[in-house]
């Protein structure tokens, strides 16, 4: 499995840093510092200064392309500026799509190719042909979400199948023999304690993208142990509590002490 | 529920034009005619030809995202460019979208306000809060992923949940709830003839959007007397066959004769 150049960077890093940091690249004009000014070139000094402070302490980053899209077309000729601009850290571009085949092909083509991200989400609604030919991209790495941070994971994600198990374990479960013929799939999971363990349980070697740390009330070092795969290996992403630590003209050395504490 | 605008010009469309009838409007430059230059300004030309010759005949145009972004970020200007183009028809912008509310308002401020859009296409996985901020724009219409017509649908929406009942009709029943709510929420129904009789029955009033017709068997005239709703309307999305039905100079008048065949 690490044979996998995505897998590969990504444990270099955690064993070298000692840490399982994800830093959530999600641009928001209303909470920067007052003094940046509200335009793409204020926002691209606002990214670049975190990222010059902090891609020596994290694993990976990731920017949502939507809060690009936010800021117009614009902004994202400025999110292919700022993955650009990331040297050693592997870029995974939190995009969440899945169509039918063809068009899954254009989306694949896009983010790994033109936007030169590392790794992307996915929609697993759609099924096999709307992820394939993301998974057929051997370099890349695709997550597919599984259990969702968000209140409305319980709607959709949380219904029990006939076979009693939820939706979202059985998207696991798929997922897991994904990983098993095509070797580069995660899942997104933002659980409980509890429920990170029980799917944790389903397979070994998945790896785990977790949103959200603290909002479901878990720790980062309890998200980490109960995580992590058979490689040691599990991403945790911090997007606001980092990116939003300072207000004045220091708020890239306030994002980094943030980040560094919080994986303490 | 015709008080809604978007439903609203497709009910005069639909009377005055006699027809159903949705182009998809997705470039494919392997596709085009051989004479057009491989580039922005050959496909800007191909579609806005295809358009000046179909929009008298179609009651809507549905562009997918992912084939403009397949051309690059160009592509993305461009897909600007033709959805300002298009005049009097109404452009459902297919970009299957949906994650946690604060990013789901960024796509749809994205979709309906930067790319001007008057309806888009959602993944239901992540449910309400993921799909509300598309919801909460009054003047503009959802369609949910129900049931599509790809192999892959096998996979997730056709599980049976505990109810007995199929996770996509579960999904399409709490859609219908959704448009009791909000009044701009349809479904994306790409279904067997007997499937979609199933589904009509669901609820009267719910608005379909059947891609694919021809892949699951169905004919057009089929399609539009099992799935239109109580107020007649019904959207079925022809593609492919319509816009590379010619290979010459009338490529356009090859688009325009392909769609008027087609909905006899």
């Amino acid at each position: 499995m690490l044979e996998h150049p995505f897998l590969n960077r990504l444990n270099t890093l955690s064993s070298q840093r000692h840490n399982s940091l994800c830093i959530g690249l999600d641009p928001d004009m209303d909470k920067m510092p007052d003094f940046i000014d509200r335009s793409i070139s204020g926002v691209e000094i606002f990214l670049k200064s975190i990222i010059d402070r902090t891609q020596d302490i994290c694993i990976a980053y990731k920017p949502n392309i939507s809060f690009f899209e936010g800021l117009g077309l614009e902004g994202l000729h400025l999110l292919k500026r700022v993955i650009d601009y990331i040297d050693d850290v592997p870029v995974i571009l939190d995009a969440k799509r899945g169509d039918i085949g063809n068009t899954s092909k254009q989306q694949a083509r896009f983010i790994f190719e033109e936007m030169n991200a590392d790794a992307t989400t996915l929609h697993p609604y759609m099924g096999d042909d709307s992820l394939q030919p993301f998974f057929e991209y051997k370099e890349k790495f695709s997550f597919v979400l599984g259990l969702t941070s968000n209140p409305g994971s319980e709607r959709f994600e949380k219904l029990k199948l006939e076979t009693r198990k939820y939706l979202y374990e059985h998207v696991i479960e798929q997922c897991a023999d994904w990983h098993s013929i095509y070797g580069n799939v995660g899942v997104v999971v933002g659980a409980t304690q509890s429920e990170l363990s029980a799917i944790r349980a389903i397979d070994e070697r998945l790896l785990f993208l977790i949103p959200g740390v603290g909002a479901q009330g878990g720790s980062y070092s309890d998200c980490v142990n109960v995580g992590k795969n058979s490689d040691g290996l599990v991403l945790i992403n911090m997007s606001r509590n980092v990116l939003y630590a300072g207000h004045d003209e220091d708020f890239a050395l306030k994002a980094r002490e943030s980040a560094s504490l919080s994986i303490q």
